[in-house]
């Protein structure tokens, strides 16, 4: 396919133009933006509510390879990873802004293709675009995006919240994200050495969504509320469970067993890391982007979301003392280390 | 001086152990910043205000080049772009929050020095930084602010508020930092050539320091509201007068006549330009950066602004048929171009 056809160089636009282009088929969806794209900044009113703001910049090279992430699935993750921090607070998001810079290297039909994925995720999560802004870089491309949310203050949820003897959930499964991104660059070092080699994907469909087009859980967010459960302490899991939990323990000032044997993974997860011969736990631990939350239930409430298939008990919280714990399927524990994701090693 | 003494290289510290020591020292000055940096999101209370959000992406090499840029400056710089766009609405700043992507160049105490301008600014607007994002990029300084400010409804002031006979005000002078930045590039030429030459500066502190540390007119807001004047259209000067107007002409549907000779440029601006060689009216009219408001008031209001030393009545607003005019000082009519500030050309 000849990707070069009809592809319109940004500087024919100029930056007015490239704006009008990308912000005239914006819909407004929620009654608290007053005022969106257009002004010296967009309005937003939330009569007795509590505002919260989060934001996340994606860099080239360091948290997406153009080789083989589509711009559609880009400009989705760039939103979504910012929604997922509000559901975070039990918060539910209503705007965001998005700025880009550009290098001249990209044309106008590119940046459309990342704007339809940014518009796909506030289509699906139903948040209202309201500014930012376009300018260009000399390489590459940087993605910021700032997502504003609403909660009562009753329902808010803060990471410092978690007490003695809760229990600990997380939703979904864990690892999938990072196996998911070792295939696609297992691939593209084939592809470098031999262009005309068919990646090799099949079987692994799961794995590679998990990685170019995660969600955020939104869902159970709205599922806790059904069921009655206000988690004590709640953070979304995007730079590997170890260092997520030991988050909560720190800001709550206890500790925590977390048990090996219990931690959620896909099949494909598992499947993958045998063909690698590497540990599916280190993709789980240490791997990042799963973008699943991770939450701290009174043992009381233990009835109310044992029987949901979206949510896993992975063990309790303890004392501080007894420090942030993994217990292995031998019953060792093992100190939890803060590995996180690591962008400025 | 040696500036390779005592640098500590990012890597050391590791990313938790950057957030750590940017955000220690953070002190919540406002009631609204209910929650700040440390958990998935701030959280904001704004009780029966509306809520306004802005932010601007600085790129290096694009928005500044570090050879002549200081770090403390530009971290300053990027906060006062941001809350110029916030009393552009007429409303007050309240919080910031700071992404950074940064190349492995930088060294932990640049990035402090970056900090201590973000802080100053903080500190002199009285907002709070209540979160950020902090990352690595392949090559040079990326920095993404978004400002969050709260007004009453009914003070908010939009671009399409402009009303026939209007008049059009514009706070302080122009063009002064669009040739300080001309400043700037002359002597980093000189430098290039021959690194022993001391830049030639003297005489010119005021075009640099409105290049390199502008500030926002929020005394200007204040000035307003005390004198009892609600602009009916306003709007922060960052692409040049000419662009901005005609964002207001275009946003409230009339035209517009502005006055050459009222154009209000200060002596050094003047100068400079004639040392280069150029009209300074294209610097005022086409330089952006100056960060001044324009805004227009009822022409009943001409009493109380007439005083005002920070304020220059430059022309009045007409019916849209007549187009977006500037008056020679022959008093010819010339149709104002809105060149802007290209970033993508």
């Amino acid at each position: 396919m000849d990707n070069t056809k009809n592809q319109t160089t940004l500087a024919t636009l100029g930056e007015f133009g490239l704006i009008e282009r990308l912000t005239k088929n914006i819909q407004i969806q929620h009654k608290s933006t007053v005022k969106g794209v257009g002004d010296d900044a967009a309005v937003l009113g939330f009569e007795g509510k509590q505002v919260v703001v989060t934001t996340d910049l994606l860099t080239e090279g360091i948290h997406f390879n153009l080789m083989y992430v589509p711009l559609k699935h880009l400009g989705y993750k760039a939103v979504v990873v910012n929604l997922s921090d509000v559901f975070a607070m039990n918060a539910q998001p209503r705007q965001i802004t998005v700025s880009l810079a550009i290098s001249s290297k990209f044309s106008v039909e590119a940046i459309d293709e990342l704007y339809s994925g940014i518009h796909l995720a506030c289509e699906k999560y139903g948040v209202d675009l309201v500014g930012g802004d376009t300018t260009s870089s000399l390489t590459g491309l940087t993605i910021s995006v700032t997502a504003i949310g609403e909660a009562n203050q009753e329902d808010l949820v803060y990471r410092s919240g978690a007490q003695l003897n809760d229990l600990i959930c997380v939703t979904g499964d864990l690892g999938g994200a990072y196996m998911g991104l070792q295939l696609l660059e297992r691939e593209n070092e084939v592809f470098k050495v031999n262009p005309k080699e068919q990646p090799k994907l099949e079987g692994y469909d799961y794995i590679l969504e998990r990685q170019l087009k995660p969600e955020a859980r939104g869902d159970v967010v709205s599922a806790l509320k059904n069921l009655g459960v206000k988690p004590t302490a709640m953070i979304d899991i995007s730079d590997g469970l170890s260092s997520e939990i030991m988050h909560i323990c720190k800001a709550s000032k206890v500790g925590c067993s977390i048990y090996e044997e219990k931690i959620p993974m896909d099949f494909q997860t598992r499947k993958f890391a045998d063909e690698l011969s590497i540990n599916p736990l280190v993709a789980a631990l240490n791997g990042g982007e799963d973008y699943e939350l991770l939450f701290t239930v009174p043992l009381a409430d233990h009835d109310k979301i044992k029987q949901d298939p979206d949510i896993t008990i992975i063990g309790h919280i303890t004392e501080e003392s007894t420090g942030t714990n993994m217990i292995t399927g031998a019953g060792t524990a093992v100190a939890l280390q803060a590995q996180g994701w690591n962008p400025l090693g």
